[in-house]
């Protein structure tokens, strides 16, 4: 059987590996013990991905099949793989870790995002540069320049929506309760994101978040050891 | 076998029960197919709960059991009557709930009080008015009288902070999947106090809220019979 295949993207550096939503899948394969062989790529390399019908990364290839979106491949890894530790431990489980999901997409990473944006800038591959400058800036709406002006109201606000996980952290060890769950991976994934592209720090020590961090950061030692973190 | 007592807050007429918090339980009870007979009950009315320890409602009394807090309830309940419909279908489904229960707390529940609390004063009996204006004046530092000028912001406020919950409810029919779950319980909570409280609507029709809104009424319609909506 051939291993599974994962399009990942990749900076200069191609050992700096940073998107937040090919980490939810490397964190996943890791969850479940299954091999993986990835493959660096970069955002402008629209052709490489192309046989997956869309252009973006996580791209899954396992045998014939191929999967784009996290959110479908972790389905397709814990459906496939039912015998390996569950990402979604029954139907209701799966169904609120969508919400989890969700609200990473919408509120978590949108904090993060406007907080290291700047820095992500230099980590890329040259030939990635103008485009992800031109695509954010006009996605949303701030000159790549404007962002450190406004970091500390952006602080302010990734404090705020972070209100939330910093609760329920406190009271017990992962979002999926006694055990990691793939909503612990997709939380996750946006602070292994921002603590491999920017210097800047979201917490202190003691805080709640970073006590789940280093839990989750031995829970998947095999796959964490090879981030690059600045803090 | 007593029938369990619920003390939920009431206003000056007796039928209006706003509280969300009670609400979550009266959710909780009717998905059980547990019978309740409440207590109407006022903010200034503590000596009546003096027995719970604190304060607040909902106080749930079953025989011989005081508990208080929502969720200390639902887990009771949960617990206690393992045989009858499930709130959690799991244990990790149940800590996924908790983080559904925290972002309910501290995101969707000030999201829409803001835009609801002055009109909550009208609908109090003449005892709590004084002391329900002072506290919540010096708690959330604005006067009662400011919040209407600030609505429209407010409401844009909300439409940010309901973006996950209604990404999530556009593809699945419930919170919890399938079937109503506790962590619907919670979100539907605040929907239904704003609709008791205040005639500013926060959907339209054909809203993913508006279609989950009205299947989590049809799920529990001996209970939501008699709710008193504004809209």
């Amino acid at each position: 059987m051939q291993m599974i295949k994962l399009y990942d993207l990749a900076g200069r550096d191609e050992t700096v590996r940073f998107s937040p939503f090919c980490w939810r899948t490397r964190l996943a394969l890791a969850h479940k013990g299954l091999p993986v062989e990835t493959v660096p790529w970069r955002f402008t390399e629209k052709d490489v991905i192309a046989f997956s019908g869309q252009g973006l990364v996580p791209v899954l290839v396992d045998g014939g099949r191929v999967i784009s979106d996290s959110w479908a491949i972790a389905r397709y890894l814990d459906d496939t793989y039912a015998d390996l530790p569950r990402l979604f431990a029954n139907e209701q489980a799966r169904a609120l870790t969508a919400f989890v999901n969700d609200w990473t997409d919408t509120v978590l990473n949108p904090a993060v995002r406007q907080i290291i944006l700047p820095d992500i800038v230099p980590l890329l591959h040259d030939k990635d540069r103008a485009y992800f400058i031109a695509s954010r800036e006009k996605r949303f709406g701030l000159k790549m320049n404007a962002y450190k002006e406004k970091r500390d109201s952006f602080l302010a606000q990734a404090s705020t929506c972070l209100a939330p996980l910093r609760l329920v952290l406190a009271r017990q060890a992962y979002l999926g309760g006694g055990q990691p769950s793939y909503a612990d991976h997709v939380a996750m994934s946006a602070f292994i994101w921002s603590k491999i592209c920017s210097p800047v720090r979201l917490w202190s020590v003691g805080d709640p978040l970073a006590i789940w961090f280093e839990r989750m950061f031995s829970a998947h030692e095999s796959v964490m050891r090879g981030a690059r973190f600045q803090w």
